[in-house]
C-alpha cells in the first residue's frame, strides 16, 4: 500500500479516536436540524428508526404537517403502534387565515409534546417543525425552552424546522444547518412519493 | 386576526403554490446529502421509512460502516426483511492499512449497489457513505456516475457522505449540505445510542 494512503488512514483514525476519548459524558442530547435544505424531517425519522432498533420508546409530534399524507406517517401509524404519534393536523395549514385557531391548535399539540418531555421512559422525542411555532409566536418561547431544558437527563430530543431563534440553538447540544445547494423542484421535478413525503 | 399575520400566511402560500405549479416532471430523483454536520445517514433512513410507508421496494448499501452495530441496521435486519441490506463490513475500517483489501471490499459492495441501480422494481436505493469510496479512489468515478445516471427513470437514489466531488453533485437533482453548527461531542458528550448510531 502507499504511504500517502496509510497516512490518510492514520490521520482519520487519530481524529476519531481523539473525539471519542474526549467525550465521556453519557446523557440524552438535544439536536436541532435547521436550514432551508431538504432532509430535516427525514433525518429525525431516521433517528426514530435507530431508537426503535434498540427497542426504545419514542414519541413524535408534528407541528404544521397534516394536510398531505406522508410515508413516515403511514409507516409509523401502521407498523409502529408503540410509537406515540401526534399531528397538529387541520389546525394549521398554509391556507389558514385564523390566527387564534392556529394558536389553539399549537397549544393542543404542545400539550402532547410537554407530556413526552416529562416522561423519563421515553428515549427519543421528535418535535417536527416546532421552530415555526416559535417564529409565528404561536407558542411561548420560554415555556418551550424550559420544557426542553428540564426534560429527563436520559432523554434525547430532535427539533426540526427553519429558523428557531438563537435561544433554541444555544440550548441544543448538536445543531446541523441543512443548506440547500440545489433542489429538484427548481428543475421542474415534482415532489416524489416515498422520498419527499 | 392581524393583517401582518394574514400577509405572512398569504406569502408563504404563494411561494409554495408557485413551486408546486412550476414542477410538473414526475420521475425518480437523485439526492446527495453531504457536509460535516450530523444527520446525513439518518436522513437517508428517514426516506427508507417513507418509501416503506407506501409499500415500495427499497435497497440499502452501506459503505465504510460495519464495525459498530447501529440502530438502523438492527431495525432493518429485524423488522424489514423485505429491504435489501448490504454492508461493506469488515473490509474497511478506520484502522485499515490494507489498500488492496479495501478496494476489493469496495468493489464487492459496489456490485450489490450496481444490481439495485439496474432494477426498475426498486423505488429507492440508499448508498450510505459512498462519497468516501470516490475520495479514496476505491471505486472508479465514471463507473459510479454512469450507473447513477442510467438507473431506471422511476428510481430514486440517496447518496450520503462528506465531499463527493463536483461531478457527483452536478448529476444530483437535490443536494443538501449539512453544516455542523455545533456537535455534542465537542462538549464532551458521548455518542448516544438510538440517536447517533
Amino acid at each position: 500500500m502507499s504511504d500517502k494512503h496509510q497516512q490518510k488512514m492514520a490521520k482519520l483514525k487519530e481524529n476519531v479516536d481523539a473525539s471519542i476519548a474526549a467525550a465521556d459524558t453519557e446523557r440524552g442530547v438535544m439536536i436541532v436540524l435547521t436550514g432551508n435544505g431538504k432532509g430535516k424531517s427525514s433525518s429525525a425519522f431516521g433517528m426514530v428508526m435507530r431508537s426503535l432498533g434498540y427497542g426504545y420508546k419514542v414519541g413524535v409530534v408534528q407541528f404544521i404537517k397534516g394536510e398531505q399524507l406522508s410515508g413516515e406517517e403511514l409507516y409509523v401509524r401502521e407498523k409502529c403502534p408503540e410509537v406515540t404519534f401526534y399531528q397538529m393536523g387541520t389546525g394549521f395549514t398554509w391556507d389558514t387565515q385564523d390566527r387564534s385557531g392556529d394558536i389553539a391548535a399549537a397549544e393542543r399539540t404542545w400539550a402532547v409534546a410537554a407530556q413526552l418531555l416529562a416522561d423519563p421512559s421515553v428515549h427519543l422525542v421528535v418535535l417536527d417543525e416546532l421552530t415555526y411555532m416559535l417564529s409565528f409566536k404561536y407558542l411561548d418561547q420560554q415555556m418551550v425552552l424550559d420544557a426542553l431544558a428540564n426534560r429527563p437527563a436520559e432523554q434525547s430530543v430532535v427539533v426540526t424546522g427553519r429558523g428557531g431563534g438563537s435561544e433554541l440553538l444555544a440550548l441544543a447540544d448538536t445543531v446541523s444547518e441543512l443548506k440547500e445547494v440545489k433542489h429538484a423542484y427548481n428543475s421542474g421535478i415534482k415532489a416524489r412519493r416515498g422520498v419527499d413525503f
